[in-house]
């Protein structure tokens, strides 16, 4: 079934959780598509010096802000969205990720491997790799940013059964976008880095984002990818059920030919 | 501590184990260096097509031919040689590489993942992903051409200490050379993948192989890589101990960052 996946790349503000959702909902509703990826923490910036601007844009899942805006959104459009935001339960902060289908199901997923100073204020994930269900019964794995660098978290992903690695991303590191061509060439997943733009300064702190979101094939191919600084949306007419298929010959299979009793756990 | 280290491309001829051993103490003889790996099946060539060629160029660890002469080569030139060979062990075989130290210390590595009819002739390998000390007991670990695929080879590699992953191919798929920048800098080791050249037929079988043999850093840079059919030789002085260090941040460190529990085995 021809799928229309992609991402939004854009450069949120800072601390404007209503702005950056009015830019989003307008993303969202010039685009026709059916699975709409966002960067990492869409709704805040990323760039936080201390707890009090954490928990100024945080959200409870499934009743903040972000959620009623985003779910009419996925409604509107008849698309299911991917994004970025800082959670809050009991307590604590993730740096999460939902996903809101037009049905108004949602699920949600929380950074596993947190970067650098995100270990100030984060909490790590606890919700493992989840493969959830998209529009249309698409199998969709979500991962965050940082979590591309360990192969366990796009190969828990796929051993779990996702069709498409849905992977917002603030890039600063040069490697991710290469090697997001293996993950998807050992794993035969699709993948869709929705990474964000532009310089975002907080005091001493300042980081530059790479843009450069791509969609990448279960053969290894880099089907579009965006530059480093346009807020840009490329989607991509793809069919999701190749994934299904791990056979690299006619005599090896990526998932009947692994080894687990001689792998490092 | 500066290490020379590297690869030798070159085209075995089918069935020709004593030329090709000829060939390799020759390129051995010619290069100045600590480690130098080998392509995989570099005694025999790789394209059988019946149980009796493969024989026919079966040795047993440690007894045969391969053993002696290269034993006698490692020695000569004061240097650690990694190369592919076909192994004979209790009435089944092995697609395996043996690594000799010049002091005459020599381990055994049998390919984990076979590819295409390699099914036909060879058992899965039993080894697992064991590290071995190569001259100045810098720590080796080795995977043979399609384990590439697998990321938990060059994983289960680097979490058992490898500080240089030796790679012995013989290559036909597209991806491999780029896929091993991640596994450099998934896993902060150093890679040599010595891969062969030429087009090989035996029957209605015919192979091509890449070439571009390569080593890269742990930084996931390309450091060396030889063309796609010459004959040729690359070592570049590198520093193993840069492999020991596996922080990516003042925050973040590629073995304490991982999370098994969430991972799927």
């Amino acid at each position: 079934m021809k799928y229309k996946a992609g991402f939004c790349q854009f450069k949120p503000e800072f601390m404007a959780k209503e702005k950056n959702l009015e830019t989003m909902v307008n993303l969202v509703s010039k685009t026709k598509a059916d699975l709409i990826v966002f960067p990492e923490l869409a709704t805040s910036g990323y760039t936080f010096i201390n707890l009090s601007e954490v928990e100024q844009v945080a959200e409870t899942f499934q009743k903040g802000l972000t959620y009623i805006v985003m779910k009419k959104a996925a409604w509107d459009n008849n698309c299911s969205i991917v994004l970025g935001f800082v959670e809050e339960d009991a307590g604590n902060f993730y740096n999460s990720a939902m996903l809101i289908n037009p049905d108004g199901s949602s699920y949600l997923y929380r950074k596993t491997h947190l970067f650098l100073h995100e270990k100030s204020f984060f909490s790590p994930g606890d919700t493992g790799f989840q493969v959830f269900p998209a529009k249309n019964n698409i199998k969709i794995g979500i991962m965050i940013c940082f979590d591309w660098i360990f192969p366990e978290a796009a190969r828990s992903l796929m051993l779990n059964g996702a069709q498409i690695i849905a992977h917002p991303a603030n890039l600063v590191l040069p490697w991710c976008q290469q090697a997001m061509l293996t993950r998807s060439i050992e794993n035969r997943v699709f993948t869709i880095t929705a990474n964000r733009t532009g310089v975002e300064k907080n005091n001493s702190l300042s980081n530059a984002f790479t843009g450069q979101s791509q969609i990448t094939s279960p053969l290894g191919e880099r089907l579009l990818q965006a530059d480093d600084s346009s807020q840009i949306t490329g989607i991509f007419d793809i069919f999701p059920e190749i994934a299904d298929n791990k056979s690299v010959t006619a005599m090896n299979d990526l998932i009947t030919d692994r080894r687990q009793k001689y792998y490092h756990s």
